[in-house]
C-alpha cells in the first residue's frame, strides 16, 4: 500500500435544487465573474437564466461555445477575457470539457505567457483564480480534482495538465441538470468513469483492501443505474448515484494507496486528438481490448477479484476462464448501453497507428502502466478494436 | 436521496514516515503553537521528541495530560493558554479525545466567555484557529470531520459540539504509530468505527445505492483486518487499512444522501458520562441489542441487504432468520475481539438506567432516529445489555 495524500477540498453541494446558494457559495471569492459555457444547453435548459438571476449584483463576463475535447484557442479567449476585465473567480457550468478549460483559463489569468505553456508543463502553473462549478454532464469528475485535458488541433494534441490550486473551490451537483443529457453521452460518460475506475484499480500495489471495495463500489454503481438512466433519463436516483459515481471516482479515493501509470486514457487520448471523437466512446472501445490483451499470471487475480466482486461471478477452478467472463460482461455492457463497440464503425483505420500508439507510449508513460506497453503493445492493442 | 454537502477539506497525508513534511505543512498557519497530547505515550513512542525536532524553528506551548472523554477542566487550560501566548494554530497529537479537545480549544482561543458555553451550544462558536492532528489511534474519525465531544463530570454531561470550523486542516496518518495500540483499544476502535456506519448505514433515507455500498465497504475492512491487527500488532496492511476505514466513517461519506439522528452514540454518551468507560466498549455492547430491538417488518430488508452484502450471508426464505444471523455474527465478532459485551462485567447495574435514557432520548433526540425511539425504549435496550 502506498502513501497517499488526500486532499480534495471542493465544497461540493448535492441534490436538487441546491443551485439556489450560488451567490452566497460565491460572494467570498469576488464579484467579477467570468462564466465559461459550452454550445448553449444552458440556454435551453433555463439555466443560464437561473444563474444570471441568482447572480444579478455579479460584474458577468461570459466565454461561450466550449467545445467537447475543448480546445486551446478557447482558453486563450478566456484568459484574454479574464485580464481585460480583472475577473476575480472562474464559474464554469457545463460539463468535463467546460471545467476542464475553466481550470487553464484560471490559471492562465495569472500567468504572463502563452496559456499552452502550462498544458505543456504543469510546473508553470502558480496562482489560480478560484474555480466554481454547475455540473450539467457526469463523467470527468473535473469537479472535485486538480486535471485539466487540452487539445491543440495544430499539432493533433491532446493533453493533460494538473495542478492542486486548480481543484474547484466549489462545485454544485443537481442530478435533475442530467435528464436532459442524450442517451449517447449518459452512455459515454459512465464509460469515462468507469474507464476512471479501472485505470486505479487494475495496478501493481497490493494492500489497499478498502480503495478496492470503494473502486468496486463505484463499478457496481455504474453497472446497476446506467442502463436505468436510458430507459427512464428523468430517474433521479439512477441520476443522483452516477453522478456522485463521477466525482467519487477521479478525486482521489480510488487511487488511496494504489497508484502507477494509467493505460486506457493515454491511447483514448490520442484517438481524440487525430479523430475528435468522444472520449467515453473511445474509452469504452480500448478498455475490453486492453484487458484481453494484459490477461496473464500476473494479473489473473486482480481480474477474479472484480469478476467477483463487481459482476458476483461464482468463483470457478479456472480462474482465467472466470477472468475472461468478466471480460466479457464488461464489454457487453458498453454494447447493451449503446455505444459502438469497434473504432471501425467510427471511420476509423489503421492509418494512423503508428504515431498514435508512439505518442500514447510516450506521453503516458506506458512503462509504468500496470502491464508495461511497448509501441508496438499499444499498436496491437489498436488493431483489436478495429 | 437527500440532498447534501460534502466538504472534508482536510489535507490528509497518509503512510510511513508521512511526518517528514510536519514542519511545511504547519508553516502557513503561523509559528505559535499549541501541542496538545494526552497522557503521554507520544513520548514512550518517541513522537513527542520528533515533533520537537522537525518544528525546532516554532515557539511550542504544550498541553499534557488530555483524557479519554476529554474534560472541560482541559479545555479551559488550553484556551488559556492560546490566549497567554498568543498561539496560531492547534497541534494535536493523540486519538479522538485529544483532538477533541483540541478543537474546542482552537475555538475557545478565539471567544470571551467559557468554553462550555461552545459545547452546549454549537451556533456560539465563531473563529477557529488552525488545527493540525497526528493521529495515534484510529476509532473517532475527529482527524478529519466537524465534531467533538466533551464531558462535564460536575453534571455528568457528555456532549457533542460541531462546527465546520473545527475541521482539522492538516492531518497525519501514520499507521505505524497504531503499532504499540493495546488489543483493547484496537478492538474498542473498531468498534467505534463500525458504530459510526451504523449509525448512517441504518437510515430512512433509500435510494442512496453507492453511499450504501461505500458504508459496506468500510465495514468488510473492519471486519477483515481487526483480527489480524489483534493478532499481528505491527502488520502494516490490516493498521493502514484499519486507519483510513476511520477516517472515511466519519467524514461524510457514508452520510452523502442519507441522515436522520443517531441511536448508539446517544445512548453510550450516557453510559460514559455516568461512568467514564471507553466509548467503543460501550457501543460494542450496545449495538447488537439496538439492533435486536428495532428489527421489524419496516427495517428487515436493510438487515438483509447488510448480511448479504457484508457478511455474505446467503439470501433465505426467512428474512427476519436472515437479519438475525446478521446480528448474531455482529455481536460474535465484537467478543472474539475479546471485548466485555455485557454491562454487569463492567460493574454497571440498573441505578441510573432512568436518568439516562431521559438524557439520550432528549439529548439525542431519539425521535429522529432510523425507528424513533423513546426512554422507555432506551431503558429497555439497556437492561438487555446488563
Amino acid at each position: 500500500m502506498n502513501n497517499f495524500r488526500f486532499h480534495a477540498y471542493t465544497d461540493i453541494r448535492f441534490g436538487e435544487g441546491c443551485i439556489k446558494d450560488l451567490n452566497s457559495a460565491m460572494l467570498p471569492f469576488g464579484k467579477k465573474v467570468l462564466l465559461v459555457y459550452g454550445g448553449g444547453s444552458i440556454k435551453k435548459s433555463g439555466l443560464y437564466d437561473k444563474v444570471k438571476e441568482l447572480l444579478s449584483d455579479f460584474e458577468i463576463t461570459e466565454l461561450a461555445g466550449i467545445e467537447p475535447n475543448p480546445k486551446i484557442e478557447s482558453v486563450r479567449a478566456g484568459v484574454k477575457l479574464c485580464k481585460e476585465n480583472g475577473v476575480q473567480a472562474v464559474l464554469a457550468a457545463g460539463g468535463g470539457s467546460t471545467i476542464d478549460a475553466a481550470k487553464v483559463i484560471a490559471a492562465g489569468a495569472c500567468y504572463d505567457g502563452d496559456a499552452w505553456d502550462l498544458v505543456v508543463d504543469p510546473a508553470k502553473i502558480g496562482e489560480v483564480l478560484p474555480i466554481i462549478t454547475i455540473l450539467t454532464i457526469c463523467a470527468t469528475g473535473s469537479e472535485m480534482n486538480k486535471n485539466a485535458v487540452i487539445s491543440n488541433m495544430e499539432n493533433n494534441e491532446k493533453l493533460g495538465t494538473s495542478s492542486h490550486d486548480m481543484i474547484p473551490r466549489v462545485s454544485f451537483c443537481d442530478p435533475t441538470y442530467l435528464y436532459t443529457l442524450p442517451a449517447m453521452q449518459t452512455a459515454a460518460g459512465t464509460a469515462d468513469i468507469m474507464s476512471h475506475v479501472f485505470e486505479q484499480y487494475f495496478q501493481k500495489n497490493t494492500g489497499a483492501f478498502l480503495t478496492d471495495c470503494i473502486s468496486e463500489s463505484i463499478l457496481k454503481t455504474c453497472i446497476q443505474y446506467c442502463p436505468v438512466a436510458l430507459r427512464e433519463p428523468n430517474n433521479y436516483e439512477a441520476r443522483a448515484n452516477l453522478s456522485w459515481a463521477s466525482t467519487l471516482a477521479l478525486n482521489g479515493l480510488p487511487t488511496a494507496g494504489k497508484g502507477g501509470a494509467w493505460t486506457c486514457h493515454p491511447i483514448e487520448h490520442e484517438l481524440s486528438a487525430y479523430y475528435d471523437i468522444t472520449h467515453g466512446v473511445g474509452l469504452a472501445i480500448v478498455t475490453p481490448r486492453w484487458m484481453r490483451y494484459i490477461l496473464n499470471e500476473k494479473t489473473v487475480d486482480q481480474f477474479c477479484q472484480y469478476a467477483e466482486n463487481v459482476w458476483k461471478i461464482e468463483k470457478m477452478e479456472d480462474k482465467f476462464c472466470m477472468a475472461q467472463k468478466a471480460i466479457d460482461r464488461t464489454e457487453k455492457f458498453f454494447k447493451d448501453c449503446g455505444i459502438p463497440m469497434t473504432l471501425s464503425e467510427l471511420g476509423i483505420d489503421e492509418i494512423y497507428f503508428d504515431k498514435m500508439a508512439e505518442k500514447a507510449v510516450c506521453f503516458g508513460g506506458l512503462e509504468n502502466a500496470y502491464i508495461a506497453l511497448t509501441k508496438e503493445d499499444v499498436k496491437k492493442i489498436l488493431k483489436m478494436c478495429l
